[in-house]
């Protein structure tokens, strides 16, 4: 069991709820066929990522996208990661990843802790706070591989995250984000790398395709590195998916190698949870 | 005063220590009639890197080589964070950096914080920790300008110490490093553009000339990164060195623009000095 396959699915996301989720678990029927044992979408699959649609396109825990993909996990036997979709909770509205195991349970939610406000002169902005809720949960889920911890998006460029995931067991790192054409191409690989050699896990982007046409243009380029620091696989801008094979071997490999997790100065500083 | 010049020196070493003194006082001189504010050395410029060696090449503080980058500090009105030398302490050995003024007073110094053991198989071996012992200080010191945080070398590689400097003040972090040519292919780049976007801070990273005759074979490509992640400018692998203005109001448009360090889930979770 130190090896199993991963999907990322690179879907294209349409004004129209239910195309999306049809694309989806086209795309979700196919990899698993193939093989796959974890199965990643992106970011807002169901959903164009602006602001002036979360409440719209958004469902409480349990609704209709959800059904149809925890029935989507059973029916394929696979670990489900579901990108991500507005969350309604009362009044809140939150960008949440739900973790569905082979038998469609859910076993992990992850609501977006660190939101996206961004003003750059002469490219992006963007302001998620105006309408989402943070969440404050940590997430690591289990599987009969290893322990896999979860963030959304923006949650990547705060070391301190990804590293209670490690500290918490968790030796792959996945990433449902929509990095657009302002910071993807400046930050996305840089930062995939750097949580991978950090912390010696994998680290795996799971992006929605570029659409120019739409508000916010998805920078695409799904990726997986590996805990060297090195890019094993990584997608162009256009829809599609690819399956690749994670080695929990090399975790331990490169753990061993280069003990950087033992060498942390735990006696000068730490990170805690409040 | 939002802008200056740093130099950073990327020297040869030689098995001759006052070899290796004269050549970096007559880098720090020509650096500084081009006016250069802050000159930065390599770690171990005047030592081989190699455990063996540390001893015989260390000096207590206020020793010959210290006096004469104090001197030289003064002589050229500059800062000077002198690379890092063998700091002899009791029976103890540190890696520590020292920084002068531009009246060659010490007003910091660095010991490097974490060792750098590592065995990977077909590539570098070195255990750092046979010999030396380890600081337990964080290190920022204030010029005219801004502060500046201080690591070397292997200290990168700890998101935390880097955090911690940014949040005592730093906008500039100053390496002096020695990556090898196992390491420094493939993380040398990736850690210094990640730690200057994490923080919004330029990083800057100075080491050896390459030399293939010796036991430890440095990397060199010394390089500035900007507080966006960019690599502003970057040497081979040759003696030499590059004067790079700094530009403190780009630290402050980019920390507005995506204010990632307000960003931060202090509620959440906490990097704390023991």
């Amino acid at each position: 069991m130190n090896k199993f396959k991963i999907a990322l699915l690179q879907t294209r996301v349409y004004e129209n709820k239910n195309k999306n989720i049809e694309n989806a678990l086209s795309f979700i029927e196919e990899v698993s066929k193939k093989g796959a044992d974890i199965v990643v979408l992106p970011e807002m699959f169901c959903c164009p990522y602006n602001t002036s649609y979360f409440k719209d396109y958004g469902e409480e825990e349990n609704g209709l996208a959800y059904k149809a993909l925890s029935q989507a996990a059973q029916n394929n036997e696979i670990y489900l990661v579901a990108g991500t979709m507005p969350e309604i909770d009362g009044d809140k509205v939150y960008n949440t990843s739900y973790v569905f195991n082979r038998k469609g349970i859910q076993i992990e939610k992850h609501r977006k802790m660190h939101l996206f406000d961004i003003d750059v002169e002469g490219g992006q902005s963007f302001k998620e706070s105006d309408v989402l809720s943070s969440g404050s949960n940590i997430t690591v889920f289990d599987t009969e591989f290893c322990k896999i911890g979860l963030l959304i998006c923006y949650d990547i460029r705060f070391p301190e995250l990804s590293r209670i995931l490690v500290q918490n067991g968790a030796e792959v790192i996945i990433v449902p984000g929509a990095f657009n054409m302002t910071t993807g191409p400046a930050h996305w690989e840089t930062l995939f790398k750097c949580r991978a050699l950090d912390n010696q896990a994998y680290t795996v982007g799971v992006a929605p395709a570029r659409d120019y046409d739409s508000g916010y243009t998805s920078y695409g380029n799904s990726i997986i590195v590996s805990p060297w620091g090195n890019i094993t696989n990584k997608m162009d801008e256009n829809q599609g998916y690819i399956i690749e094979e994670i080695d929990l071997d090399i975790v331990k490999k490169v753990r061993s190698e280069l003990p950087l997790l033992k060498h942390i100065r735990k006696d000068v500083y730490k990170i805690e949870l409040i």
